[in-house]
């Protein structure tokens, strides 16, 4: 609680220091993404012995940056290589930083990885329902002006006529219907209707200028009905979430930038390509069996503490010896099949036509989405925006599509919305994430029922061996969420080793 | 219009191309702010041959940035020595740009004008209110959610109760219920109450966190008659504001970048420390009478046209030898009194202590609003942020007190906000527009009344003479009004030139 009684932010209030680690204290962690970094990190300040075991032959899991030249692999064998121009890049994993994720931010600030602004809510983007306005996009700021002027000449008339005397007082009801006016941009009538007024919140059909024609024309508005369809509120919604509220941040020149800061730290820590097989524990200690996916040797691994930041489909098929109620935990969480396709156009034709900077345009379509880039606004050439995020049913449908179709479903549903798509458009890639070969899905989905039943048994320590990551915590899908895991996590596995 | 139908977003549709001019025509144009400026620009490339005439001994007018070293000297006498550290910088006037203000946006990509974001809309900012929450800062994602949250509860069920059957049909009364569930967030009885739902978009009391505690903790709702307070509703009246709406910019290291563009190609037809004191016209050109505010010499400058880009305050007192309608409209516009107060503290306590990156966090006290740096987040050492923006009568009020007292105001009104505030200031300054010198005010503020008696004569060209400036266009106090007044200006008057 800060001076003045507000509510804490974050979990992470300051640093963690751990006290120094006993002699030769030994550490293996299990997967090279965020969760085991910070843990290979901190661990290995405290003075433990760390060593880190990554089935991929690159540090940093869903911390992924994708450039020309890349080449990925899904399961199922088709593999797509990634031609972009210039330093354009796509972000397949986390591409967005809250303002409150403070543990992220922290080891950002520490490392110096230099943080942009990411434009997550711009009014100027659009929103799209096959259902209303006739199927053309409409301007957000029009759109949900329009919806909060409805609600609030509805609302203010109601009020003004009686109907909420017994819910109201009446000293209330005269600022709910002053609030009204203001928010809703009500006439004298309590009336929301076409007026320069209105249109200097929700756009103009000409906006003002100068010289002799500057007078603005105001803008007609839309129809109620359509004003009410879900795609209008929920994008509404979606903007003020707790963890998509602005301001946000991106790393500058891709999310990897993060896993590349920790990597420089506890690079030599990590030992590429090897597939765990069995994690086993006794007494003394644990032993950590795992192939070689160049060499398929075989080799024993051991320590006096594991720290397991596998995900839980990959965890799922591992021999593990822990209780039975832990091994439950493991199994019960399924994994979202969320899909992003990034999009390279041979210019900003959102920037220059559209004066679109940044932000999100919404559509009922699958692709769900488009997000526009946040870096290099203005510049000339190619530039690559998050052409779909599709998740749930489509999510799944788009992983069964080879990469051309996927293409061709962002392009035909995008080009709804951008009529300029097919005339710009150079190339692009999808990750679908239920066929990622190291994770198989995109991130757990933890149902209240689930989360009742085994979320206290997945964190808690269970001998020599704790789990870590953003399934193993209220944050899944979110890096933060990862490293406060994680750091919870060994926090509680230095407590133990220093009490035995 | 664009393919799709959507309405124009700006006057400024493409670059204004002037057939060449006539051999040796010659234009005097008074005042080198935006507006003069882009007419030195756009004639000389039509090969005019331009003087400017510049009052200050600096270009940009009110595209101004202050830097340590500058001393600013206003009406009264009083004097300031800036004293910032780093490359701090404070904007007096101008200091963000709206993503649809097409002609300015031009002019930094033709000039390459490094722009930069500037994050208007920060949910995590505080909304203060000294008659509302004990006098206790709120952030604005929990004020405004809870707004948006209790109007959506009382048209919910109205709704429902059958209070709005006359207005609402049918079909649009489930979906209107429909969406202010989704969008204020009520639970299955239409009710806006405490809840970790509720607190996902709010905030929370313990936000989400990893491991063993990692459950949130959800916060309690603020008192419905406090929501009501109208520093709540403006607040999020304002952000929708057509011109406050992000996506907005900043140029990279201070707005007189922009007009540090225009002097590379035009200030070598800058004269600069002139102050006109009559302007005159026959059928054959203009003569402009300056003294040199150095030498004190008196100079008469001929040419065949004039376009006149200084102020409604300063022109009004200048012999300007127009039609009486036209002298009517320059006397005819008051000029409003806005203060900004630039303050530097030791460290950037709003982001390490509050989580604060850049935004806009609002008061009902005279400094209206605290705005944070956008500029270089996350970086250690001093920083300046927007301490007040005063208007109104608290704009005169401020405008009366020395540059001490205006800096003890905005500290003491501050520290409300920010308990900080006294431990880390360092120092500051203030510009009270009403006390500038070369303007004697901040922007022009037309009545409708004004608007309808007079804008068409101020803007007419009468003879050789034509006005420019943000006061002869509808977005008075843009820098895009001052551009699009111009140019409109010149296009007249080239085509009035290539007439004769």
């Amino acid at each position: 609680m800060t001076a003045l009684g507000h509510a804490e932010e974050s979990r992470f209030e300051k640093p963690l220091t751990l006290s120094p680690a006993k002699e030769r204290s030994r550490v293996v962690v299990l997967g090279a993404g965020l969760a085991g970094l910070v843990a290979a990190y901190e661990l290995g300040k405290a003075g433990y012995d760390v060593t880190v075991l990554e089935y991929q032959n690159r540090i940093g899991g869903r911390n992924w940056t994708l450039r020309n030249g890349d080449t990925y692999t899904e399961l199922g064998g088709a593999s797509q290589k990634v031609s972009f121009s210039n330093n354009n890049y796509f972000n397949p994993g986390p591409w967005r930083i809250p303002h409150h994720h403070r543990a992220l931010l922290h080891y950002c600030r520490e490392f110096g990885v230099p943080l942009e602004p990411f434009v997550q809510f711009n009014t100027n983007t659009w929103l799209h329902s096959s259902d209303a306005f006739d199927g053309k996009p409409q301007r957000f700021k029009a759109a949900s002006l329009d919806l909060i002027g409805n609600v609030s000449e509805l609302l203010a008339k109601a009020t003004n006529e009686g109907a909420l005397d017994h819910k109201v007082s009446h000293e209330d009801r005269e600022r709910l219907i002053e609030a009204l006016r203001g928010w809703g941009v009500l006439d004298e009538t309590l009336s929301y209707r076409k007026s320069v007024h209105t249109s200097a919140h929700r756009g103009y059909d000409r906006p003002p200028g100068g010289g002799v024609s500057g007078a603005p024309v105001p803008s007609d508005l839309l129809p109620f009905k359509d004003v009410l369809d879900p795609t209008v509120w929920r994008s509404m919604s979606f903007f003020t979430q707790y963890e998509m509220q602005p301001t946000m941040f991106q790393p500058v020149g891709g999310m990897d930038a993060i896993s590349r800061a920790f990597a420089r730290h506890v690079g030599g820590k990590v030992i590429l390509n090897r597939k765990i097989t069995r994690i086993s524990q006794d007494d003394t200690g644990v032993v950590v069996t795992s192939v070689n996916t160049t060499t398929r040797e075989t080799t024993k691994t051991t320590a006096d503490w594991c720290v397991c930041a596998l995900p839980l489909p990959v965890l799922s098929q591992i021999d593990i010896q822990v209780a039975p109620a832990k091994k439950a935990a493991i199994q019960a969480v399924p994994y979202a099949s969320h899909c992003k396709i990034g999009l390279e156009f041979k210019r900003r034709f959102w920037e220059e036509d559209e004066n679109i900077y940044g932000g999100i345009s919404f559509t009922d379509q699958e692709i769900s989405l488009i997000s526009y880039p946040n870096d290099r606004m203005f510049s000339p050439g190619p530039a690559v925006l998050l052409g779909a995020f599709s998740m749930g049913m489509a999510g799944y449908d788009i992983a069964g599509m080879t990469p051309d179709q996927r293409l061709e479903l962002a392009l035909s549903q995008g080009e709804k919305i951008h009529p300029q798509y097919r005339k710009e458009f150079l190339g692009g890639v999808s990750v679908a994430w239920s066929r990622v070969p190291w994770i198989i899905g995109c991130r757990a989905r933890w149902s209240e029922a689930a989360r009742a039943a085994h979320y206290a048994n997945l964190v808690s320590m269970d001998g020599k061996i704790v789990l870590a990551g953003d399934h193993a915590s209220y944050l899944a899908g979110w890096q933060e969420g990862a490293l406060l895991s994680s750091l919870d996590a060994i926090e509680r596995l230095h407590k133990r080793a220093q009490e035995i």
